[in-house]
């Protein structure tokens, strides 16, 4: 047996399982000290002494190097500078590295993998800071989200993947009976790759959002382009570059992973899409772009784009903890994950009485010194920033009014708090669309019924990732989850406390359903993984 | 536990493991003689006692009754006629009828599918003979192909379902530890059928081609409607007419399963397929309605077009046994199969020798009164009729002509058997498309190599299901392996005697790879299933 897959074996039979059972479970614990004492205040020197340099520690090289990214927090340019390599070359390099890893059998692949998730733990704390100047998430975010979180999402991927690959046997003799004698054939089964991966990285979860899909095209024997946000490089090209080592240590051909750096002047996205040898599209971001993904001839494409989520409340036993959980859920990261609540479908009966409490709650929130800034973090983009900052105008009555967070150790970072506005059921210019960022509404309806057909509406029209609901009646717990399910939405019920409808724990939680416009994919279904090959038999005469 | 669970649990995880192991493996016998010697006998006089009558099985009503076949053995109408229902009343009925069931569990749902199968069984004999009278098919292969192999094939997809929803647990409490304390939450897992599924059949292989569609459809909780070939409504409305009433038997409401046959004067297809409620379409036919069918947007589509299937032969131990194969190949129901080969590539050292081979082979099956009618059957379609009687004119030089073949039951049957043409690798625009029905084409290549490159080339642009390749040296062998399974065709190697590419076994051999233009999906592989649900995760607080 290879040295490599006995070292690994066991966590991957460890995952599979974990997959299947859905209980708890994480390869890679989420807490810094974990990862030792001295890890973070090295990752942050790593992090410091790589600004204002070329990034050199890919293995691929070019005459042009350029970065464009500017810390949220600093307002500075990181002015760290990546290869840019034309379209053309990365697919050739990618065909050609993939032809001998695509006759790697799946053990092998998956073993190598996991090594380089473990070399990727070495550089968690560069990844976070990296990750912090960047998107704006906070600094517990960026650790915990582009690192142990999306390394058990890759490892998910990985163990999917391993479990997939050898779901038939390589070889058989299939015997028919023929009365007194048989015709015997000698069978052979590949999963055969369909070719050259394509990863598309989003600006504020560069490397979460992108793992899964890189790793999923990886072990099933496909080669991987990485295309980050030019505003979101360095975390992903950290994580690529520490996969090109490993692989090269492990005999394979580093250009296997590759990174496609662009800027927003040149931008290679949709060349590299329309390349006749991408064969496999993952994509994270904005609906327009996704759209346009989706509709490319003979290719293999996987999304996720914009959705917009719903909370349903009805009833609750303890309504501030209820307006406490769900402050949290919209303030964290300033409103801009793809599960983060927007609309509150709220019965007129008790509209006042949970409009107030959420009004407070996000405030004392984002006035807490010890909370504000840490679980806003900063906005990613100046779109975002002016779409928060201009919602008073959108034509709903403004409860609370967005405005800067103190942060003391960044006194320019770009921050925001949410802007709660108020709106009603026939509203629909006002709230049927996705407004990322920290922007919420609160929508007053007729009865929770009205509030369920609204979410539901919303999410077979625009999509939606998560649904919150808190209710105290059974029947109508029923028939939420009945009717959002319909849609194919998930919905989260009754959160309060440490505990929060943004967050999809791997291994459990499937990320996305795949089943309405937020998204074709999901992290991880069955379907992620097996869409990437094709099952061949061939088959041999022996007698 | 359900009683039609207990009866059928135990076929119903045989057939799960023999998917896996993919050896040899078959529910329901191919040989008629298993079904009792009354069976063909009583099989044909129901037959006949439905021609001239309106088909009155279904619990279907119409006021309008319309039905167009013509046997291709005697030339004469079938005057059966079935309940036309306009489209969207089809849809709405299937809609009503697909809450129940998706309510079922799956245990429950395949139990009752089962139970389908093996009133079907029942029926073997008439559908043979209403399939011989609308295909052209022989008796033994409509027998066949519409019984035994048509219900493996669908308790395949039955089982495929049966284990892919359960894959995860129903609910299960998913416990995060949080130092001293920990979150519980309650977690439901839910596979959501996608709505409304509509299996659009071919005039060639009415049942076998709808089954695996039509029950992965029921197994995964959705309703299905049935779309047959004008031309051949009978076979698939027996099927669907059995199906009903073990449906009403078991408290199902029978439009769970509907059949929507039409007229060639009005079609119905593109009306269902672009219903907004019909979300799943299995597609089988040309390449031109086939490419339509893939391009809508929003729908999950399997499809089976068109596909060029080539013949590679480098050498071969015995070559009469060679030739005797594959005369058989192409003459089998006169090359009406979407697995019969069409391009035989030839390298120029041996040409001659194979071409004559081929030819004398051909002509001695067609020409010998015991075997002839029998293995050629008769040809469905005039189109297709007229395509073979016009292949001299083709442009290519004619080795051997088609012509009437001698049925001595059936002196008006629709006869052509099988022309010959000669051609050069430089002649594509001879070979490099479909000539469905009796036509092969013998191309003189350089080499084997040229001719590996030739036949890579039509299935990457064309298509194709089968490739048959006839080698006594090992790399030679592998090579061709590993080029066509890259344009993901599988090959089949060296058969010679009661074994022919056009065969694919349940259980065992993948129908189309769902990788290249002849069709985007495959009997039955995971993927056949999985696309028809949406795995979705409910999760509620408990502590």
């Amino acid at each position: 047996m290879n040295m490599l897959f006995a070292k690994h074996q066991n966590i991957l039979d460890k995952a599979v399982k974990a997959s299947h059972e859905r209980t708890f479970y994480a390869q890679y614990p989420e807490h810094p000290k974990a990862y030792g004492e001295e890890a973070p205040a090295a990752g942050e020197a790593a992090f410091k002494a790589m600004l204002g340099q070329p990034f050199d520690r890919l293995l691929q090289d070019s005459d042009n190097w350029q970065g464009e990214e500017v810390s949220p927090y600093t307002l500075e340019p990181l002015k760290v500078s990546y290869p840019i390599v034309p379209a053309d070359a990365l697919v050739i390099a990618a065909k050609e590295a993939g032809k001998k890893w695509a006759k790697l059998p799946v053990t092998e692949r998956a073993a190598i993998l996991a090594e380089t998730l473990e070399a990727i733990t070495k550089h968690f704390f560069e990844i976070a800071y990296a990750t912090m100047h960047t998107t704006g998430q906070s600094y517990m975010m960026s650790f915990q989200a582009s690192g142990p979180h999306a390394n058990d999402r890759a490892l998910e991927a990985i163990a999917m993947g391993y479990q997939e690959l050898q779901r038939y046997p390589g070889q058989l003799t299939w015997e028919k009976p023929m009365g007194k004698s048989s015709i015997k054939l000698d069978k052979h089964f590949k999963a055969v790759p369909k070719g050259v991966g394509l990863v598309i990285g989003c600006s504020t979860f560069p490397v979460w959002n992108s793992l899964p899909g890189l790793y999923a095209d990886l072990v099933t024997g496909n080669a991987v382009i990485v295309k980050p946000h030019p505003k979101a490089v360095l975390p992903i090209a950290i994580v690529v570059a520490a996969i090109q080592k490993v692989l090269q240590e492990n005999g394979v051909d580093p250009l296997l992973c590759q990174l496609a750096a662009d800027t927003s002047e040149h931008l290679n996205t949709k060349e590299l899409c329309e390349h006749p040898d991408v064969t496999l599209i993952d994509y994270t971001g904005g609906s327009a772009f996704g759209d346009y993904v989706e509709q490319l001839r003979g290719k293999t494409v996987f999304t996720e784009k914009a959705g917009v989520n719903s909370v349903i409340i009805d009833s609750a036993p303890d309504m501030d903890a209820m307006a406490q959980n769900l402050a949290f859920a919209v303030s964290l990261y300033s409103g801009q994950m793809c599960t983060a609540p927007q609309n509150f479908f709220i019965p007129a009966n008790i509209y006042d009485e949970v409009a107030g409490k959420i009004r407070d709650a996000v405030s004392a929130l984002v006035n807490n010194p010890k909370m504000g800034a840490g679980t806003l973090g900063a906005v990613q983009s100046e779109v975002t920033f002016k779409r928060a900052q201009e919602a008073g105008a959108l034509g709903a009555k403004v409860l609370l009014g967005g405005g800067p967070v103190n942060n003391e150790e960044f006194g320019k970072a770009r921050t925001c708090s949410p802007t709660i506005l108020e709106t009603t059921a026939e509203e629909q210019n006002v709230y049927a669309r996705e407004l990322f960022g920290p922007v919420i509404l609160l929508v007053r309806t007729k009865d929770t019924a009205e509030s369920i057909q609204l979410a539901k509406e919303m999410a077979r029209k625009h999509g939606a990732i998560t649904c919150a609901a808190y209710t105290t009646n059974a029947a109508v717990q029923a028939e939420i989850e009945e009717e959002m399910n319909s849609v194919f939405t998930p919905v989260s019920f009754n959160f309060t406390g440490f505990i929060w409808v943004n967050q999809h724990a791997a291994f459990s939680d499937f990320h996305v359903t795949g089943g309405n416009p937020a998204g074709n994919a999901s992290f991880t279904n069955p379907e992620f993984i097996l869409k990437r090959f094709v099952w061949i038999g061939n088959r041999t005469q022996v007698n």
